[in-house]
């Protein structure tokens, strides 16, 4: 599998055997995330907005009204930072220097472009639908053209990208076992709970599987106990 | 309560009536959320990094090691933004255009400044810690002056700040509500599972009750079942 190659921006400075620049690793926690973290600069005051998205290959679908002051920012090609972090559990170690999270993070730079061709925009419009809630696309009523004028999506070229991650048990310092102190993970994940009906939907219609049974794709906690 | 006040920073220019600069509003949202997201630039490259924090009044506390990166450069005092965001549920409209999500965010514009007073910083090691799993800063062992050397605390100051929220049921064309499509919402939260002991803790240590029934301070989901 192909790596991102790092420069200066997404080399890791410290903790270097927690961080990835391979593309199967970085893919996997794209793919996961609902809500990316995009930075961008306007005059020298960065920016940062979350937002859903869709990857494909090495590009980030964004979406949003054609109005968005954020959009209207990122198509004029400025340097931009997408970052998706995934929380999996907090660390509690013995000493309070070495607490910490279990997280999947990745930090990609790039810049993006307005999608302008229509059949392109409606593919990245079904992209980020189908990222968020696989198989909603073919149910929902799908855009018109009033819709489409109305909205502007861009890509983001990834041009490096990495990856960082924790997991596992804390890591005290040796003499610190010995203390009476209680330390492991308490694990996070984000859970789906039962559809709640519009209050307007017709009586006897139910949810629809990808709604009744969600979950986000490629799951792969750290602090999962089972 | 006081209020924020807008400047063209942060005031929302699209769907006003989801946007909030009250001190209550964004207060609870940054005292609930886990992770922000700190944008800032270097030599016109957005940075996009997660990190843990705490909130004392208008100043959030972040730390990490003294050779981190964006320490060093926040520290200096560079236009920054601090992003926090809490995502409660998928909303599932009858049309694609009208999908969305449900969420509360902050985004925080400000300054970051080291701590150089050793009390104070020892405080803010604490609040961080007590933000993020409350309880824990009177069991384990505090940090000793080798470690204090080895850890950058820096205060960011809010000097402006905005809440978004959006709650409730997808809202349709009016002509959509006779379509035959499932709408609603897919509630999601964050749960912590059962805490995984460190394979090195001594038999029969049982976690503290902080960490066997984890849960985050002020939850207030949109769209929570019960």
């Amino acid at each position: 599998m192909t790596t991102f190659t790092p420069t200066g921006r997404s080399k890791l400075r410290r903790l270097p055997t927690r961080g990835y620049t391979d593309r199967e690793t970085i893919y996997k926690i794209l793919d996961e995330g609902l809500l990316c973290h995009i930075g961008f600069a306007v005059d020298g005051q960065p920016y940062v907005i979350p937002t859903s998205y869709a990857r494909a290959e090495d590009t980030l679908y964004v979406h949003g009204s054609a109005a968005s002051r954020m959009l209207k920012e990122l198509q004029k090609g400025v340097p931009a930072c997408v970052t998706v972090t995934l929380l999996d559990g907090l660390v509690l170690a013995r000493s309070v220097f070495h607490h910490s999270m279990n997280y999947r993070s990745v930090v990609a730079f790039g810049r993006a472009a307005l999608i302008t061709d229509a059949d392109k925009k409606i593919e990245a419009l079904r992209a980020i639908t189908e990222h968020i809630i696989s198989g909603r696309w073919a149910d929902a009523r799908t855009p018109n053209e009033k819709e489409l004028n109305q909205t502007s999506v861009l890509e983001f070229s990834i041009e490096e990208a990495s990856a960082k991650i924790r997991t596992g048990p804390p890591l005290d310092d040796e003499e610190d076992y010995a203390l009476p102190v209680w330390a492991g993970v308490v694990p996070l994940e984000l859970n789906a709970l039962a559809p709640i009906r519009d209050p307007r939907l017709s009586d006897g219609m139910a949810p629809p599987t990808y709604a009744a049974e969600y979950q986000r794709p490629n799951s792969n906690r750290s602090g999962r106990k089972d």
